[in-house]
Parts: structure tokens; sequence; C-alpha cells
């Protein structure tokens, strides 16, 4: 299995580090504007992975920067031709290529109406990077499988470096700066996981569950597993699952569980021991020794890094799954059936 | 089949009319209230099937009152314990019981801080409706089946009402009057699909596409599904499908497509010639005969409507293909397996 897929999530411990080094210069100066604008709310357009990372940044601008933050819904600006009112509002566009249409026009007319506007992509020669005042480049080097893995983790740590610019919180910026450590760490305390992979080659539906910080993790982990293995399942916030999906749950029924420890495991615990309790194979990824009693297989990241930073790790296990799990079905892991890697929406 | 499900969905008619009589009045000093506010965003709290009544408001009130509407990150409050800032917001909370303790921590918040609250659900005598500075009562009746069906449609018609009395559009508010005709009209072009349904009896999987405005009548169509028959599926809006998800269509995947005349039928169109093509067996609610060549069934809604207002009706045949499948695996209708009427979470 020698793929452009299991090389590039191996590379994001050095892409990480290399978006810390490279663009810190450039994150402190936004950071400067942003301040300067003091923006009533922030509204972030992206699509798919990249939506991914709005949701990390809708929690982590909330709880440290106070920041109501909304994802745009860019079909009101691109098929309705309306333009809700921006003006006062830090506006990001983020997308590895930088090229999607509905993207760029949110940005777009947000620039017109006055909006602070930052796009974060892999390509500063993107339409995107080109069109906003501001633009955070992924220094993550070429992504050529078409599951989306190093840019995706770059998008959060982009994130988490201007929320650290913009926060007067050492013990954060500290922990920012050792993410590449923990990446890298993760990914050693992974290689127990295409031990047990396997079993799960036939499955043929599944859950994610997460909340808080790792409700993204969540989206994303489903989104590679759908991507890579062409299964459907669901992925879901611990809350809205227990509105009503959790109905589907049978005796055998896979789900994973992302519950690091902090504020959310309470939740996440309790709902491990509910689904437990109705003999649902739960695969959990946790920094918590508890979890084991109740878990099918764990998968652990480092304690070291605070919860509002697991979501970078967290989603390691989970792209690894996917991959194994993809391998062990006989799919491509680097052109998946039926996809390319820069999908154009309008 | 006798049930309160089945009461519940055809007594809509007579629950929207109601509210449209009922509560004309305290909209009209609603939307007073909101024109001397001067909301700078919008924020909506909610939770399941009533967080699909604020994705239909952030796309209603961006087209026609060009507000930005974000639904908040009700674990940002509760969990965290952070405040983003709501002070200039217009904050509704949406719960057809007015329980839920999320959607209370984010309005209680906001009051506090100084945003114009509003609560719209189906029991004045909640503690949500008694938290907020404004309330609209839904009027639906009480709603004894699990799954919410009158509740759902009220809480559309209630954010009609509101846009109707802020934004002077004739037209609109002439259309949002006849809102209970196009519903019984919809329940009656509906006769035909118990007919169809039990083709369906054995799926095990499935996906509800929409765009635009009825980008929640995807997300609901999908949630009653998963609720009454105890399914795995996906919903997703167009373009978001488009970018991954569209991988795991295989042929005979059986795929809901909502794909009303308007804005959004070119895209949705063009989708569904994709599924056509990939033999995916396609269930299309539209009011356009073009999409007959290309569906296995056409669910028929009146072409009265204009597209803002079609996801009152078109989740109505999506209602009744959750039921009637729900019967035919012989689920209970009421009291689905797994399932509580008030989910408490926090």
């Amino acid at each position: 299995m020698t793929s452009y897929l299991e090389r590039e999530i191996y590379e994001q411990p050095l892409a990480i580090g290399r978006l810390l080094d490279l663009q810190a210069g450039n994150v402190a100066q936004i950071a400067k504007a942003i301040r300067a604008f003091a923006p009533t709310f922030v509204c972030i357009a992206a699509r798919g992975t990249s939506d991914n990372a709005a949701r990390y940044a809708q929690y982590l601008f909330g709880t440290h920067l106070r920041w109501m933050t909304a994802l745009a819904a860019p079909s009101v600006h691109t098929l309705y031709g309306a333009q809700p009112d921006l003006s006062r509002a830090l506006v990001i566009g983020i997308s590895q290529s930088g090229q999607s249409q509905d993207v760029r026009q949110v940005v777009s007319d947000a620039r017109a109406q006055g909006a602070l506007t930052l796009s974060i992509t892999n390509n500063p020669a993107s339409p995107l990077a080109q069109l906003a005042q501001f633009h955070i480049p992924l220094e993550a080097g070429a992504e050529n499988a078409v599951a989306a893995t190093k840019t995706y983790t770059t998008e959060l740590a982009a994130v988490a470096m201007l929320t650290a610019a913009l926060v007067d919180d050492d013990e954060f910026s500290a922990a920012v700066q050792k993410l590449p450590q923990a990446v890298q760490h993760t990914l050693e305390m992974s290689d127990g996981l295409p031990n047990w992979v396997e079993r799960y080659r036939y499955m043929e539906r599944y859950a994610v569950i997460g909340r808080g910080y790792n409700y993204c993790t969540a989206y994303e982990i489903s989104l590679k597993i759908k991507e890579l293995c062409s299964l459907t399942g669901e992925e879901y916030s611990e809350a809205d699952f227990r509105h009503g999906p959790i109905a589907v749950i049978q005796p055998g029924y896979p789900i994973v569980l992302v519950a690091p420890q902090g504020a959310t495991f309470g939740v996440m615990s309790d709902l491990l021991h509910k689904l437990y309790d109705k003999r649902a194979e739960c695969l959990v990824i946790s920094n918590d020794e508890s979890v084991k009693e109740y878990a099918r297989h764990t998968m652990p990241i480092p304690s070291s890094l605070p919860e509002s930073l697991s979501p970078i790790a967290a989603v390691i296990p989970g792209q690894l799954l996917a991959m194994y799990l993809a391998d062990a079905r006989g799919n491509s892991l680097d052109a998946p059936i039926g996809l390319t890697k820069v999908t154009n929406t309008v």
C-alpha cells in the first residue's frame, strides 16, 4: 500500500510545522488588521472538508474570542442573488484549491460591502486567495490524493494560529506551537490500528459522533470513510444524536466516538455507556483510560493536548481507519470511485 | 393504521390556518420591535426537527431580509461556559416543547447581553416561552406522535409569517396566507404514494438531497425516515453532495430529491440526470413535469407556491413516505423504538 494518501497522512506533522514557521509573521499582521476592524461577527464560506474546518472555527472563535460564527449559505448569494449584510463581519473563505465558485462569490460580495475578508487555501495563486484582502497559505505542499488530509489539519492549525494571535493566552499559544509533536505522537500511537481494522471489512453502515470542538472531527472522519470506502454513514453531535438518530442503533452497529478529556467528556462518556448497553460496537478516540472498558477498540491520542486543540490530533486515527478500511475493501486509495480533487459548485 | 402520526400529518392545513389567524396581531407587534432594534445579524438555537426550521430561516431571512443567520453552537454556552457576543443580534429559540436546556441557555445568555430574544414553541407555558421577550405560540394543538410533523410545518409557517410582516412584498404575503390550501392540496396529490412505498420495504440505506430553501426539507425528511423506520441514511445539500458523498451511489441506491421549480431547479435537475445515469433509484418531490422521465416515482407539490415557501409543502410527501414505510416495516408509528418525545440535552 504505497499511496499518496498514506504519505500525505504521515506528512502532517511536517506540514503543520511548516505552516507555524512560515506564516507566524503574516498571521500576526492579519490579527492586527482584525483587531482594528473589530468585527461584530464572523461568517465562513466553505464546502466539504473545508466546511469541517469552519465548524472547528465556530467553536474555537466562540469560546476564545467571543465571536459568533455563522457558516455561510452560499446559495443565498449564488442561486438567489441576495446580499445578506456582512459589512461589519470578518468573512473567511476556506478552500484547499481556492477554486470553488460559490465560496468565491460570498467573499467577493462581502468585500464589496466593506467586510474584512480573509482566505485560507493551499494555493496562493488561486482565485480565492487573490480575491480576499488577506490570505493564509496552508504551506501543505501539493495534495495529490483525492481525499484531503494534510490540508484539513493545516486548515485547523491556521484557525488555531489566528486565535492564538488574537487572544492573550500563553498556555494556548504554547500548545499551538507543540501541535507538530502532538500529531507525530498520535501517528505513532496509532500503529496498532491495522491489526483490527479487517473486522469492519463487511460493515454496511456506521455512525461517528463528537461534541463541541470535536463536532468537526465527527463530520470529517465520516466524510473520509464515505469518500474512501464508498459507505453510507451518519455523523452527529452527541446532543443531536440523542434527539432522534439514536433510534437506528442495533446490536453490532459500529460507532466511532470522539471523546477526549475536557468539558465534553462527561456527556460523551455517558453516551458511550448507553451505546454499550445497546450492544453497539464502539470505537473510541480518546485520551481517557476509562473508556477502554466500554470500547471494542480504543484509538489513543496524546493527553498533552488541551481539548480546544484536540481535533487536530483526534482526526488522525479516523483518517487511518478510513484508509486501512478502504484498503481492506480493495478500493483505490488515491482516486476513489466517482470523485475528483476539485469540485466546482455554484 | 390509525395513529396519532397520521392524524397529525393530516391536521397540518388546519394547524397552519390557526397559526395564521390567531397570531397575525402578535407577529405584527414582534416585527415592529425587531424593526426598532435593527439587529446586525440573527442567531437561532434549536435541536433536531426545530433545527431544520432554523435552516429554513437561514435562507428565508438571508434572501428576504438581508439578515445573516447563524445557527448557534449551544455547547459553546453550556459545556464551555463561553459568551459569544450577541448583544446586537436577534436571537431566536425554536423548540416544540420549549424544554431543552441548551436552547434555553443560549436565549438566556443573549437576553442578559441585551439581544432581542424571541421564542417559537408549541407551549406558551414552557420555560423557553417564558424566558424570551417575545413568543410565537405554534397553535398546533397537542402533538402526541413522537415524530414531529405539524409542529415542524407550523414552525416554518411562523418563520414565513415573521418574514412577511417585515418585508414589503404583497405577493409573498398573499402566498403565506394561502399556505393552508397549498398544504391541503399537497396531501390530496399524495394519495398515490401508498401504492408504491412497499417497493422500499427492504431498502437498507438512502439519501435525501435538497438545495437552498429546501436544504431543510432534505434534513427533515431524512430525520423522519430515521426516526420512524430505524434506517441509516444521508441528507445533503446538492453542492455538498457533489463534494464527496456522491461516491457512495451505486445502481439501485434510493435517493429522494427535493426539486421544486425555482432558482435551484437547474442544479437539482442536473444532479437528477447524473444519478439517473448512475442507475440510482430517484424519488423526486417536484412541481416540474420534466423530472418524470428520470424519476422512478414523482411526489407532486402544487405549482402555485413560490420556491421560498415550497418547503412547507415539499416536506409533506416525505412525512407520508416515512410513515407508510414504517408501517410496511411493522414499526410503531407513534412510539418509534428508542425515542422519547422530549429530549433534554445540555
